[in-house]
């Protein structure tokens, strides 16, 4: 099955772009993914093809108008129905690896890129849209967070990455950062390997890197591992208990 | 002055992807930025240009070597001295709007992408490199996430957005999200704009926004409001009380 992701953009020509190479790259010839790219600007209803209009009340920048979007999006979910809509914009939920596993998992996905001031607010009223944050910084529009979310999708589909490397041991699996990494020369500029990974100790090194992905959680990332000591000590609503 | 951006990468053809399109292409044209990659490859110290090894202690993937990466970093540097080094991988620092209003206000950037399982830790014990994160997803290398900060970075530079749009007044500014935007036409889909926004009161409308700002952040990010609020209500360490 074909991942299909539709990008709803005023740049269409900034797809592909990275994900033209690589490992997205491949899989986008070998067909584990499909790229389909709507410019926005054709559903404008006027011969200017305005897609904006200055922000109700005033301030800068101009807005990206609501039936302009909505005919858009309308267009790209009768190719799509089903599809789950991302609007990329700095008001939205921030991006979680759980996501982007339920939508790897899924048939495809379709992100709405913003420009400017941003999008009319009706939009989200008037369409289900889920609007995304990739990260607590403005972009100048949403296409390089798209092009950010499609790529943690794409390695997560079927063959992308190969069998060796299923994801499963990484940053945010667990809720906890990943351990960190070693490799040859044993020794360089005076700092070598843990000892440990030489060991040969399988159960030890599994033992430490647990230990150390626990402990640069907690001083890297409180706001982590908050919520991983939550999750481990208190069982989920529903689920058994174990004793 | 040109804000020098460095990209060090085993896939330079990935730059400047859709950073040459739009504001950051007419920004690049006009040498209000430049771009250079360095391909890490070329650091290798071996005829077979190796970049990477199994993990010690082992698991899945490959891991970047530490004297590759320090030849590449050290080669960028002797180039732009003092420029700040980071690392896009998930174990790093999340990105803030602080931190690229720092960086766009200095004279460039290096950003280190890593792909496989990542880098040899020695490399952060042996070169001052930051460690960032772009968001709490996986990746399959730090090139889209390079592009992300870049971009951010780039359109805060003098004269990219025009003087209209300052940034001053957008997400993540005072610690909260942005207000809803709203443009014509007036009514869409029997949804209107809200009143004061067409009331010509700008002491309201302002008020509005404000209180706009302020519940959408506390519903949609308790995260962010709860510093907001702390930051609010405790007066900076070292600055003088007003009272």
């Amino acid at each position: 099955m074909t991942f299909a992701a539709t990008v709803l953009t005023l740049y269409p020509e900034m797809f592909p772009g990275p994900l033209g190479l690589s490992l997205a790259g491949r899989a986008l010839e070998e067909g584990t993914w499909s790229l389909e790219t709507v410019q926005i600007r054709d559903f404008a209803a006027d011969k200017h093809r305005t897609v904006d209009d200055t922000p109700a009340g005033g301030g800068a920048g101009m807005v990206l108008k609501a039936n302009v979007l909505a005919a858009a999006v309308d267009h790209a979910l009768a190719a799509h129905p089903g599809s789950p809509v991302l609007a990329m914009t700095p008001r939205g939920k921030p991006i979680t690896q759980a996501r982007i596993r339920e939508l790897a998992a899924g048939s495809g996905v379709t992100i709405l890129c913003g420009r400017f001031e941003g999008f009319d607010e009706r939009i989200f009223a008037g369409r289900e849209i889920e609007e995304v944050s990739l990260a607590d910084i403005v972009l100048s529009g949403g296409e390089p967070a798209a092009l950010a979310i499609l790529d943690a999708c794409i390695r997560l589909l079927p063959g992308v990455m190969g069998a060796a490397s299923s994801g499963a041991e990484e940053s945010f699996e667990e809720g906890l950062l990943e351990y960190p990494q070693y490799t040859r020369p044993q020794e360089w500029e005076g700092r070598t390997i843990p000892e440990v990974l030489r060991s040969g100790d399988h159960a030890k090194i599994a033992a430490w890197r647990k230990r150390q992905a626990e402990d640069d959680t907690r001083l890297r990332r409180p706001d982590l591992w908050e919520r991983h000591r939550d999750a481990r000590d208190q069982p989920a609503s529903g689920a058994r208990q174990k004793d």
